[in-house]
């Protein structure tokens, strides 16, 4: 579970307190609220969540070691832009997911939820079924449903997954190799490079890739980095 | 949603909040201490479901219209007397109940959960399966978890129910008519009444009466108790 930016104690000490319910122990924190923080510390039935949570100074490090990255929703004003499934669809393939390596579910601040830079660290996008007058749930409320449907009774189909998913810092890797070949080799311009960027980094994730494929496609793309970008990496010469 | 007892203003706004996301607009309180009734009224985005909400002197009357009734638990040192489901069984009852009367979803004080007088107004008895080492669930999740997972998709088979489900005024009444009639006999012992009530109270909930059946059944139970208990009912020459 990974919290950005919230900015309520009694919020976060409350996703803390369903995940002790439900049996989700791992807590990260991105850029909370000192305050938040501070206070959520002490909330009731949490204090081994909260102890043992991990703060990160951005979601990319919180997220690095997880091989599924989930973001979380009320579609409201938002083109998103990435797979969207609902809770109920999303619990048995995050099932599934969990068997095989770490999940990172994250929600956003209570005012803003995520962001588009927050997003696009994600695979896809999970939303809670809600009334359309009233579709804003209260974050300690959506965290709880979302575990309870997680934790939920293991009989439902799937669909396929890689065998073991490539963790997030292999994927970040190549993403960030491809993004120095894509400006080297001037498919990205200098001053679009934040935009291309994030868009980058959600083709990369809908790869799908398996740890050993991306090992290897990372070792592709350095190479290419290489030769693409002017004083960095392997030499001409380095080839025997 | 019936709320006994509620001692938090925020978990009361918080449970009229996750009504409001999941479209179950009716909120019954009985017992409330007062400032938590108060301050909930200006709970964020609750506000619907707050100002409509009713207060009632008791569990009796706060359920009386409905067809249904069904507590809720943490399962913690009390013994239950009730049919016990869990949350992901209950669902799909729930909706089918739903469908075709009135359901009273009853959450007890914050502290103490339902009594055992509470409990006896119930048909059965749900709780929501979290981890042994911290079953204890903040309100305003749990109730958010049980609606979510009754508002979730309408696909499952279920257990048959009445065709049209006897209010339980009409059940009240028979249970009512019938302990008079138990204490006119001399089955139930002054000094042992009150047991006896909610003893009797739960055997008549797990008849499931219809509505047609439980008229008259009433019917019947009333005719007995114009016979055993003195000075009240039909008279013996009434019969011509």
């Amino acid at each position: 579970m990974v919290l950005v930016a919230t900015r309520n104690p009694l919020n976060m000490g409350a996703v803390a307190r369903a995940m002790s319910n439900f049996g989700a122990l791992r807590l990260r924190v991105v850029n909370p609220y000192e305050k938040a923080y501070r206070e959520a510390v002490s909330a009731v039935g949490a204090s081994r969540v909260m102890r043992e949570a991990a703060e990160f100074p951005s979601v990319k490090e919180a997220v690095a070691d997880c091989s599924l990255v989930v973001g979380t929703t009320a579609i409201r004003h938002r083109e998103i832009k990435h797979p969207l499934r609902s809770l109920n669809q999303a619990g048995p393939l995050l099932r599934k997911w969990l068997a095989k390596g770490k999940v990172a579910l994250l929600f956003g601040s209570e005012k803003w939820g995520l962001s588009n830079e927050d997003l696009s660290y994600c695979h896809w996008v999970l939303h809670v079924p809600t009334r359309t007058e009233n579709p804003s749930m209260n974050l300690g409320q959506a965290a709880a449903v979302c575990l309870y449907e997680i934790a939920r009774g293991r009989h439902s189909r799937v669909e396929g997954i890689p065998k073991l998913p490539a963790r997030m810092e292999t994927v970040d890797r190549i993403t960030e190799s491809l993004l120095r070949c894509l400006k080297g080799c001037g498919y990205v311009a200098a001053r679009k490079e934040q935009l291309a960027e994030i868009k980058l980094r959600r083709l990369v994730r809908r790869f799908a890739l398996e740890e050993a494929d991306a090992e290897v496609f990372l070792g592709m793309v350095r190479k290419m980095e290489g030769r693409l970008v002017p004083g960095k990496g392997q030499k001409e010469g380095a080839r025997t």
